[in-house]
């Protein structure tokens, strides 16, 4: 079993640093652990935020566990020089069209939600996200017209298969929880969203037992401050993903929580390959100062535990010993509380 | 003085009654009405939502008056005929390329709002979108690419002027309230966001008293969550501005009550030509049975009145007519009152 490290930029090493630990208690047998640089560190050390050996050392593991890119001092980079362009080339060249979002409420934690308490404690979604096609990996140009004007441009679409593989990933989620699936969308306007609509309907034949909606992605935004509990599961493209699962997971209110998956094709001798990443940034503001909520980093060690090893039971024990670390009260700053990264770490290890 | 009516489907022609009564109340001197029909109503009488009729009415007129489109036995047409189509052609025949949202908390509703009421009284933003260009009014296509696969495919794009002729209507209103501007994007991604961010920076120079600030739209959604009350003017594209002002409607939790302009450059004898709608829909479920609030129609009026007319005395009567029956507690059932449509129209125009 590989897994390779990206702690990448700012807090990322410190919160890396928490989940190994975690990970080393779990004694898996045969575990052999690669770490690799990415985004700022990686280039200020080798000129790009996604160097091929990184790329070589993610694609050879049977997981990715990835900490934070994100660096204030390349925000001027020309933009396939920037953090970011790691995590998008880290997306499109492993093939993870997946992203799996769960937004779900900490018991306990329904007053740090923008959200009155009595709507935040019903959230419980899963956001299905398409990761490798839509606006972001179409066509883009900046360029000159024969008028002499700037014009910005980026081809948006989607292939039915890219639509197919991504719902039968919903589709099937859904039927693992609450059997509920809405597709969200902009079919009344883009024929990207008409083609997404008609591929997600035609696929729904294979899953009767799921109930299937469409909603428009406006109104879906608006329902998510409204009564987000009516949602189970949400399969969208790239950039509606990107904007509703962001959206959720402040509804939730504690993203210092919220973990991430992101799933290729490829089947491992454990599982899925995948790669697994806190939904918080790099956060350089308080970088380096051992403030940093290492949980959702933690939780990312469960989810890569679940779907890529095979190992249910050591991501179960982990997520119950973060509930229990919260329910005692030791809360990072994000949460209102004073406890710092390596105290939360000791905190959840006591309680493994 | 010359105002075209397009009541539209649904719920539209019920609430556009009241907006006329109110009108009507006011006396204005040589005002002409014409009527005119849009959306499912003018598909079914017509053949199209939106007859050449109505969009030369809409045209010659110095303002329009538009209730809601949208239609459920229409769902099935062909794109071009839905309901909706109306509102595209008549924002891009007319060259609406400024659509302005605000979104403000009236006192006493805070409860209505799913955010915590501490919240979402700090609510008061106005949404400054781009109304004529963006993924809207691309290249479209759905198309059977050489292997035989289904492809949707839509083109995103700004060029420079467009992107400063709206950037300046958003200066220009954030210099009339707090003097702050957030321009929304997603430059990390999408060329056509880096022009966009390129041409507002460039814009600022005329604009040395307003502070600007740039936030990716992921980001904008979350804090729209956790602290609306950080905005004062948001300037942003087509779609975006679709999804967040959606959302920030949602927030200040009364649907009923929000208006909006739609502004092009064409300056009438009084002054901006535009088209003023509600922000919510056409309610079919509750259509034809006297129970719409026409709170959000009446407001329109006034933003009509305001805008296009140059009658912003006879806009404040009316904001402060509906702001003094909110207060008497005349609700209708949108913020969980019982009073009907025709009712809360009498209720304003005892206070008018
Ligand atoms: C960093 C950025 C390119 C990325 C995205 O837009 O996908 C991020 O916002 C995310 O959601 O993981
Ligand atoms: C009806 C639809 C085409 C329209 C839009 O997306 O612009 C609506 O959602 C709006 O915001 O006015």
């Amino acid at each position: 079993m590989k897994i390779a490290l990206l702690a990448g930029d700012g807090i990322g090493p410190e919160i890396m640093a928490q989940a190994r630990r975690v990970l080393d208690a779990l004694e898996l047998p045969g575990l052999e652990l690669i770490e690799a640089e990415v985004g700022g560190t990686a280039y200020r050390n080798h000129g790009h935020p996604l160097p091929g050996e990184t790329l070589a050392s993610a694609r050879d593991a049977d997981a990715v566990l990835f900490g934070a890119v994100g660096d204030p001092e390349c925000d001027n980079l020309e933009r396939h020089l920037r953090p970011e362009q790691a995590i998008l080339g880290l997306r499109s060249n492993l093939g993870l069209f997946a992203n799996l979002r769960p937004a779900t409420m900490f018991p306990g934690l329904e007053n740090m939600s923008g959200l009155k308490p009595e709507i935040a404690r019903q959230i419980d979604v899963l956001i299905v996200r398409e990761l490798n096609g839509d606006v972001y990996f179409g066509e883009k140009a900046m360029r000159v017209l024969e008028d002499g004007r700037r014009q910005g441009y980026d081809v948006m679409s989607y292939a039915e298969d890219e639509v197919r593989r991504i719902a039968h990933v919903a589709f099937r989620a859904a039927q693992g929880r609450g059997g509920k699936l809405c597709s969200v969308d902009k079919a009344n306007v883009l024929e990207t969203s008409q083609l997404w609509r008609d591929v997600v309907t035609e696929t729904h034949a294979d899953y009767p037992d799921v109930e299937l909606s469409h909603m428009y992605v406006d109104n879906a935004a608006m329902q998510m401050v409204r009564n987000p509990g009516q949602f189970d599961v949400i399969v969208t493209g790239n950039l509606f993903g990107d904007i509703l699962s962001d959206q959720a997971s402040m509804c939730v209110g504690s993203i210092g929580l919220l973990a991430s998956a992101s799933l290729g094709e490829r089947q491992t001798e454990y599982g899925t390959f995948g790669m697994y990443e806190p939904i918080h940034g790099s956060a350089p503001d308080i970088a380096g100062q051992g403030k940093a909520n290492p949980m959702a980093m933690i939780l990312s060690l469960a989810m890569l535990l679940r779907h890529s090893l095979g190992r249910e039971e050591d991501a179960l024990r982990i997520e119950k010993a973060i509930a229990a670390t919260l329910e005692a009260g030791v809360l990072g700053g994000d949460l209102g509380g004073s406890a710092g990264t390596a105290e939360i770490g000791d905190a959840v290890l006591e309680r493994l």
